[in-house]
């Protein structure tokens, strides 16, 4: 089965919005084991979405088209998959129920365009994830499987895990899933990594099933997958297990999580174990050091707060930091202002209780905020093997 | 003319990547007055890449494809192109011997990928921006330009920019561009924008140049858009200047930018202009408030500092801070923790010298980085009101 995603949305094909619906949606396709082979973007005009029904039709089995659903004049995906189909678009009182409901949830009467919205073309399923937000709409015609679904993406979203994945699974039921460990590393160049790996990676590649990749993600550090094709999860696990436990082995003191384990929660569930409260001083990252250390919100502590200073690193304020967030380790990031064009030079600075450390880190000057998440993950990083020559 | 953008990569298929190459390239055809009606992505498969020139080739004029033009065996636009359209491809010993440079540059020896580097389809030009850059490629073959860039964005936006607008202008020499002037605004919802402007879009919709448009943008605000289809910008300011003076003063109080500006940019020019200093305590915002003030770089003042807090506000804490940042001026947001599963309850602080002043706002609880930045706007569009009244 080979799938194909067709966006649709003046706004898309001039640049004014990114489309990461299929982004998104390639993702998921490609957790489900199903290839896609293009992605289109569209417009919204009718010859024009026409015609990129007709060719998906041509080279694909499953068609899924985000976009164009709403009640105005320019939403048109319905009508042009009827047309593209030759089939008749059909009232249906039960969808103009639902719409009205939603409505007046919100005290709107429904207009004329809204009755628009309660067609489609003739013998599509409506593919509902919960009242109150537009329906995606399902249709089997001729072998193909078209979906349409909003372009708004956490309706798309929801829609799509909760109605469109179990109509996947049916209609290709012995296809194998990609299930993916992924091993997050910092301190080692993304090379290193792949050159420790080599021998297992010439290995797995004789093998073919699982695979080893990597990628570099910036603040989220670097990722090395094993991925395998396989039935169900737990043929899966038993096929990457041995490989994972040697990647482990060779990579162990540069890990810091497992799948979508951050470098933060590594290093608060450190303080957290050594009974250790945490704050920072931030000179060169403005605020985005506490901004992450914040997102892993599942728990306050041991995060205690921030200060965001300007200009050249202070030693008396840094040590006066301590003090003033009552906290037990301070991290901090400064930059020394050099003559260079082509690097920053940071400075981290760390006070565990009445210890002082610091290094000094070089970060390519290309964009200003990869820059910061640069200095942001060293800087935990920094805490992190601390922490643990600590605990050693 | 009409163009088409085509993106290479089984990377940018799998969703690994996001493809803001051919956003970015959308929005310059689009200032150029160059329309495009289809934007297609593939992976990197030889037959699947034909089948997309060969489909470009008969939709569109213009086709600019990006990606693909690397020394690895994946890279294969160029082999595909000129299978194609039935070219040969021929060796450039030129183009050899700037690849030999560059990479000698880093200390790298020429290797058989890097030979293939230096083919292209017969009839090319190269396109170069400066040495040390993977070089473009312009082919114009039986009326139909195409336009090969390299896929790392800032290789691919130099070389358009420098080499292929020339181009682009010279074989539409006629083409009217596409000027926009925008208002920046907050403080009114967007449909009561469009609602008090709805007397000049009428008219300019009977006009049809230039054109009305409005685009919500979180963080950066509502944008009120003006453009222009003219031969010059002098002629485009001429056309749209006097809708933009009515627009202006339909919607003075909320104003608080031109076309790039920001908020953060306003309300610091406005402490600037009263000589005031600004800090900000963020329990709600975890640095996010620090890190716009921040991004504004031009000049460290006025803006001093920040506190990242957790938990509940704290009146002693807020109002301690214009001692400890040094200000005249703190700017905060909190949480109210409420039982509401559908909205957050923020409340904006503000300290002006020794007036407090606060605000409560409802933010609606979908994602929580989008909650955050609409309270930042908020919070700084509180200053702003506070700091034009005081201007009167």
């Amino acid at each position: 089965m080979k799938a194909e995603i067709i966006s649709v949305g003046t706004e898309l094909l001039l640049g004014q919005l990114v489309d990461t619906n299929s982004v998104w949606l390639s993702q998921q396709l490609s957790m489900l084991g199903i290839d896609s082979h293009f992605k289109t973007t569209v417009g919204d005009n009718a010859h024009n979405i026409q015609s990129v029904f007709a060719l998906a039709t041509e080279r694909a089995d499953i068609i899924i088209a985000t976009g164009g659903l709403g009640p105005t004049q320019d939403d048109i995906t319905k009508e042009t998959l009827a047309t593209t189909l030759g089939l008749p678009l059909v009232y249906d009182e039960a969808l103009a129920e639902m719409i009205r409901e939603k409505l007046a949830s919100r005290n709107i009467t429904m207009s004329e365009n809204n009755y628009r919205q309660a067609h489609y073309p003739q013998g599509c399923q409506i593919l509902e994830k919960y009242p109150g937000t537009a329906p995606g709409l399902y249709l089997n015609h001729q072998g193909k499987h078209y979906f349409l679904l909003p372009g708004v993406p956490y309706e798309m979203k929801a829609i799509f895990e909760a109605s469109v994945v179990p109509i996947l699974r049916q209609i290709s039921p012995d296809h194998l899933r990609i299930y993916t460990e992924v091993l997050k590393l910092w301190g080692l160049p993304e090379s290193h990594v792949a050159e420790r790996l080599s021998e297992l990676d010439d290995r797995l590649a004789d093998i073919g099933n699982p695979k080893l990749s990597y990628l570099a993600s910036g603040i989220n550090g670097i990722s090395v997958r094993i991925s395998a094709k396989a039935a169900d999860e737990k043929a899966a696990h038993a096929m990457i297990a041995p490989y994972q436990k040697e990647a482990e082995e060779i990579l162990a003191p540069y890990i810091f999580g497992h799948n979508q384990q951050t470098m933060e929660r590594c290093i608060l569930k450190l303080c957290a174990a050594q009974n250790l409260t945490l704050g920072c001083v931030e000179w060169f990252t403005a605020g985005m050091m506490a901004s992450r250390l914040t997102a892993y919100g599942e728990n306050l502590e041991p995060f205690k707060g921030g200060l965001v200073m300007r200009g050249k690193f202070d030693q008396a304020a840094f040590e006066a930091a301590q003090e003033t967030l009552n906290v037990d380790i301070v991290l901090g990031v400064s930059e020394n202002f050099t003559e260079s064009s082509t690097v920053y030079e940071c400075q981290l600075h760390l006070c565990v209780q009445d210890q002082y450390f610091s290094k000094i880190i070089q970060i390519p000057k290309h964009q200003r905020e990869e820059a910061m998440a640069f200095a942001v993950i060293n800087c935990f990083n920094f805490l992190k093997n601390q922490l643990q020559t600590v605990e050693k």
